[in-house]
């Protein structure tokens, strides 16, 4: 069993770096913060007899050695990069399980087949550097270093300039780094564990995700002289399209999802009827063929729209992710490792992605799932119980020495 | 008959300051702009021989004496105040088409009994500074000259200071001038005229405007990880407020409008289910029975709404003008004048308020619509025929003489 108190305390030790006034963490991709917090955990990990290895797109492996040096890593991890308003556990959570893992081997001298590795990816926020994701997304070759390096941030910052300044540019070839299995533990994110209140999450898989952009175009004119039957109102077709969103996701249950999450009017002004409005779409399921039937929905519901109001209406996919089933090793050792230790448990797929989305492209992986507050994230007021950090370590502790050895 | 060539020429030459790259103007209300533009007005009243007062909110009055000294002005007017991006037309029109009638008068040595003026008001747009038609305002009482000064653009600079900087802040008391008779000749600002194809709109009434600000409060969460069952999606919930702002409307044809021009989305992102929408609402009726009916539907369903889903939802109600109906005398001396001059005319209720609602409080008054090009003003492409121009100014002629006498 890990040390819950130990783990706990390097979470608000790590969470002290980037800490905002309402008990959150910002704690961007590749910032002066970033590097602190990179140092910390680094630090850390060599007073455990880690050995230390950065990759060329600043992801950082610290392994621990195994006994039979023929074996790949079992590997676990995640990211220590937060959102803006970002909270103390999404992420640092998983890197800093996987450091508890280690110190727990340590202090009991268990040696291990296998090499065990602690591993962070960069900028998987996705905040400060778009595409989400990178570090691991370079790693499985999803996309390549140089498109990485030649990310900017709004002041025109790029990832290649920022790697280097703050000294986590390393020498290791990307994906050159084999990995026996993968385990990411992680906050749930949502609020299923905790609605049926249960302590460990098993994650088969991770939905898929289909992003749209849609502007409808229609004709600006003053809204008091203006008769009803004359108006080309984009905002009344937009938000057809944006209840029929939902309704797709309504008719795909348990696991389709539909939501539209930013909207901009032009010109937006009280008394002009909306000329121009452009809004995102995000459809998730964990079937693939499930998201190709919303997908197909939401076009053909589109082009009806189109055709039975006259106006321009554009909808582009701008990104597609298709849903990622774990690798049955995986998930039947965290399986196991929860009913061993008694936790209660459910089966919760992700409808977020995560860095181990991309390494399940290269080995088996899997995931683990704690309870957080309310379901919340990505907000400063995100909040974990320490008793389901601590069960959530457990679980990969013993996931990762099944898959280890001993 | 007034000359439409002399009432183009000065209109294309008062767009000349402020004139914007895409063939607007923007001029507004209390700029240096605005000064040039009243400067080049008053300096064409004076070459006419007319007397010119300014009160104390900037209200421009130009006189032209009558036979009979003992008898109130005829009164015509508008602004000269433009939009950001304002068109040629808007205001500008209405003084230049009292400016042409006073020069035909000259030019033909015609004498009035009464005294025939044009004014220009202060602030109509309200785009610099709240609230709009100001000028007017302040003239009928409705607000207090203290706050009209008080007002302050985003700049910080108040009306007070601004009136005294460009030199227009005069010496006579607004309100403290009679009124005889007041016509407002405007281009429609809507399509009714151009899709009836009718030259010249009588004006009964000036519809009355209910505006609202509506805010729903859900839950902002991740888009993925949540289930639909458990969001509380504040945009859905919002749509269908939005919705039924249309249908409200379209239950009291032919006057009822119903507009959301302004949305906001919080935190708009992409993954992030709306936690807040704040968007507003805009009725209007020429009935103030129909428009009160419309105001207790949308209070009615907003309450609705707000039991059904158990989301937060704020409904204030922040301007309500009520209908204005002109005065019979000046809307049969528009009609007459139309009808003698033979030119095809219907009548269309304003759908915008204009400075006439507000002198309709102290005196008869009525206005003259021309149709404007596909109905679009506030618009850099605002347009006008010559011929339309030339039309509505005859009419304005014929209605001043006929409430004058010669
Ligand atoms: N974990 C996470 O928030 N990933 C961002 C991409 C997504 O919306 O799933
Ligand atoms: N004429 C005009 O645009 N007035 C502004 C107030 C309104 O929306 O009616």
């Amino acid at each position: 069993r890990i040390n819950g108190t130990r783990l706990w305390n390097a979470l608000m030790e790590l969470a002290q770096i980037g800490a905002t006034e309402k008990g959150g963490v910002k704690r961007l991709a590749l910032t002066d913060l970033d590097r602190q917090g990179r140092d910390l955990v680094v630090q850390w990990a060599k007073a455990e007899g880690l050995g230390v290895t950065v990759d060329k797109i600043g992801n950082v492996f610290m392994r621990r050695v195994g006994t039979n040096p023929s074996l790949p890593p079992v590997v676990t991890g995640s990211h220590i990069d937060t959102q803006p308003t970002g909270g103390k556990f999404d992420g640092n959570y998983g890197v800093l399980a996987g450091l508890e893992v280690v110190r727990t081997l340590n202090e009991r001298g268990i040696r291990t087949e296998a090499p065990i590795e602690v591993a962070f990816w960069t900028n998987e926020e996705g905040s400060r550097f778009v595409p989400v994701m990178m570090g691991s997304g370079v790693f499985c070759g999803a996309f390549s270093l140089e498109t990485a390096y030649a990310a900017r941030d709004v002041d025109g910052k790029s990832v290649g300039e920022e790697l280097q300044r703050i000294g986590y540019q390393g020498e290791q070839t990307p994906g050159d780094h084999p990995i026996g299995a993968y385990f990411e533990a992680h906050i749930e994110q949502g609020p299923v564990l905790e609605d049926a209140n249960k302590v460990i999450g098993v994650v088969p898989a991770v939905m898929g995700l289909s992003w749209y952009d849609c502007t409808v175009t229609g004709m600006e004119a003053h809204a008091g002289p203006t008769p009803m039957h004359l108006r080309r109102d984009a905002l009344q077709v937009a938000t057809t399209i944006m209840r029929e969103t939902v309704a797709i996701a309504n008719r795909y249950p348990p696991y389709g999802r539909g939501t539209v999450g930013m909207v901009q009017v032009f010109p937006n002004s009280r008394n002009v009827i909306p000329g121009h409005v452009k809004f995102s779409i995000d459809l998730r399921n964990v079937s693939d063929e499930l998201l190709n039937t919303m997908h197909g929905e939401i076009e053909a519901f589109v082009e009806r729209t189109r055709r039975e109001t006259g106006l321009g209406i554009d909808l582009q996919r701008v990104s597609y992710y298709p849903p990622c089933p774990f690798h049955p090793d995986c998930v039947g050792a965290v399986r196991a490792a929860t009913e061993r230790l008694g936790y209660s448990t459910m089966d919760v797929v992700s409808g977020a992605g995560h860095d181990a989305i991309y390494v399940a492209r290269l080995a088996p992986a899997g995931m683990i799932f704690v309870p957080c507050k309310d379901g919340i994230s990505h907000n400063e007021i995100e909040d974990a119980q320490p008793g389901h950090l601590e069960a959530g370590c457990n679980v990969l502790l013993h996931a990762m020495l099944e898959r280890a050895g001993i």
